[in-house]
């Protein structure tokens, strides 16, 4: 039970891998903890620099022996008018004075040159580093990546959120394809489809995708134990990859608020914002989301908006203000614990093989 | 395999329940052959006179003397004003004349108390009948009318979109309860959520609810399959309710065009609106839909708009046009086909007891 294409490939021994959450989520604690308990562990790398990647996957390899990924953002091509950035930051100037941040000049925007220099400097820290994984969100790198990745055989794995997202990930030579449904926490993988079209339900997206591709399908949104873990396997996937579930465990990074804010929430209570960032993302409802409402389809894309609000996520941390930071969570916070990462995997197993139906 | 409380309490072979869709589809060819080949059949008895369900009950029972199901729109109060039908009408208008519809001023606009009064009708013919099974849609009935409906010892089943929902269907004393997802095509059962916040997806919604209330859960929204049903069976539910699969069947009273348009769609081609009726929706994306979306929140509420747009659905599924057809579809719209209840059934059980995981 449980052994398949994916628990070979990646030389796992539970269908189970942990969501690459960036933002400081996956420390080395965590990410070491899922492989050595017979998961997949995974680096968030999107925001990080190439060093600090390098610095990360070395403090992993005194942790675990096991094999674990690094996920990257594909940078995309992005337009800001000064016009547009002058009014997202006036619009936050408020936000940012209830809060007591002061630095409103010193914002540096990014620049979308900037987002390709840094994606290729990852790729060859991944490559240096002899990482036996890698994952996308966001697209799909050009082919002249995925054939230096391939030469170093190193397994890659593509999001989708819709069928032609997982063909094209299938057509480009990717290895599996993590599909993510509306049900997902944080910022929505669709490249192709627009983000409101692309927002499907598992139950629905699952087997349509699996009916349409070769590759080994990973199912991502709202799974949190053995329920899901079997339910999705039943729908055609091969593997779980669980964001929120691993975010409340007690070797995550995520801030403590931020772990009790999912504790206490229900499932009718995360929404989709773009404000945070330029990108749609699932999280719970908090101020910041329902003053930013009305607004948020004039704000610049991503990375431009996440960097006019990061000083803004920053200072609420540090304040201990739920109000103001991005609390990403898919629909099934009432299924969250706090608990050892060992803990979660096993009581997933133990659920999953008493299932009976 | 596959036996439970449901298909006791149902007296049904297979927990596999056809959706109670009104409008049409719900022929007694599709109720009648559902619950012939183990399945539980249901007359979609939303907009039905006390006399066309009376007839319906009667046409079924010499179709079949197995059980089957009457589904009922529970009333909503509501306001119109004349200026808001007025605007909404005139807004209508160029698409009536595009379609030739010539009967403007001859709209009927419902009132409030009317809908009580055929809502207690209805409730007589199925005591009157002597109907074993009812189910509601839009919320729950006053709890008279529960207690009146237990003392024919009629099965009663609630429709909830989220965990508070269903807490309330329990409460009121209601057998069972249908979790609608997030997929589920037609119109949203949310009674006390707003419609966005209650869009939860199967995967995240079922457990949810099966953890926090005793009666017995039907999953409902993008099933079409056996993949579905054992997924849903293992995240908790007891049975299944499909819609968009039946209505695409030979015995279904759906119109040829609108079958087509399932046929050909794909998974991220449905779309809410709350245009054509007043109430939130998923259906197939259309030039109606398109045309009338920044309107749509100016739009009266159920059953006003619904009545106002009732001779463009006409006329359009005279023309055989999609374009301005309410074309209600689940997110599984690749996994429909055109086949006889008996094959949809018999594969999905098939399907359902050969999946190894």
């Amino acid at each position: 039970m449980l052994k398949n294409k994916i628990t070979d490939l990646l030389t796992i021994k539970y269908p189970i891998i942990q969501a690459p959450m960036a933002g400081g989520i996956t420390t080395s604690q965590l990410v070491a903890a899922v492989s050595n308990h017979g998961g997949l562990g995974n680096i968030g790398a999107g925001y990080m620099s190439p060093q600090q990647l390098r610095d990360q996957i070395s403090e992993i390899r005194e942790l675990t022996a096991n094999s674990f990924g690094v996920n990257l953002f594909v940078p995309n091509e992005f337009e800001a008018s000064e016009d547009e950035i002058h009014r997202a930051s006036s619009f936050l100037q408020p936000i940012r004075e209830q809060l007591n941040v002061s630095e409103t000049l010193s914002i540096e925007i990014p620049e979308p040159k900037n987002g390709f220099i840094a994606f290729k400097e990852q790729i060859e820290v991944v490559i240096d580093e002899k990482v036996s994984i890698c994952s996308f969100t966001f697209g799909i790198p050009s082919s002249e990546v995925i054939d230096l990745l391939k030469q170093h055989n190193i397994i890659l794995i593509g999001t989708a959120t819709t069928v032609r997202e997982a063909v094209e990930i299938e057509k480009i030579g990717m290895d599996m394809v993590v599909v993510q449904g509306s049900e997902a926490g944080g910022h929505r993988g669709n490249f192709l489809d627009g983000s409101q079209n692309s927002l499907v339900g598992l139950m629905s997206l699952i087997p349509q995708v699996v009916d349409r591709v070769n590759i080994p399908v990973i199912a991502a949104g709202g799974i949190m134990d053995g329920r899901g873990l079997l339910a999705s396997l039943c729908l055609g996937a091969q593997a779980v990859q669980m964001g929120t579930a691993f975010l409340t465990c007690i070797e995550s990074g995520a801030h403590n608020v931020y772990k009790e804010a999912i504790l206490k929430s229900h499932e009718d209570q995360t929404v989709l914002t773009r404000a945070f960032s330029g990108k749609w993302a699932r999280g719970i409802n908090n101020q910041f989301i329902q003053n930013t409402e009305e607004h948020q389809h004039t704000f610049p894309e991503f990375p431009v908006q996440n960097t006019l609000t990061q000083s803004i996520r920053k200072a609420a941390a540090s304040q201990n203000n739920q109000e103001f930071m991005s609390l990403w969570s898919g629909q099934s916070p009432r299924l969250a614990k706090i608990q050892t990462v060992e803990s979660l995997i096993h009581q997933m197993i133990d659920e999953a093989e008493k299932i009976k139906v």
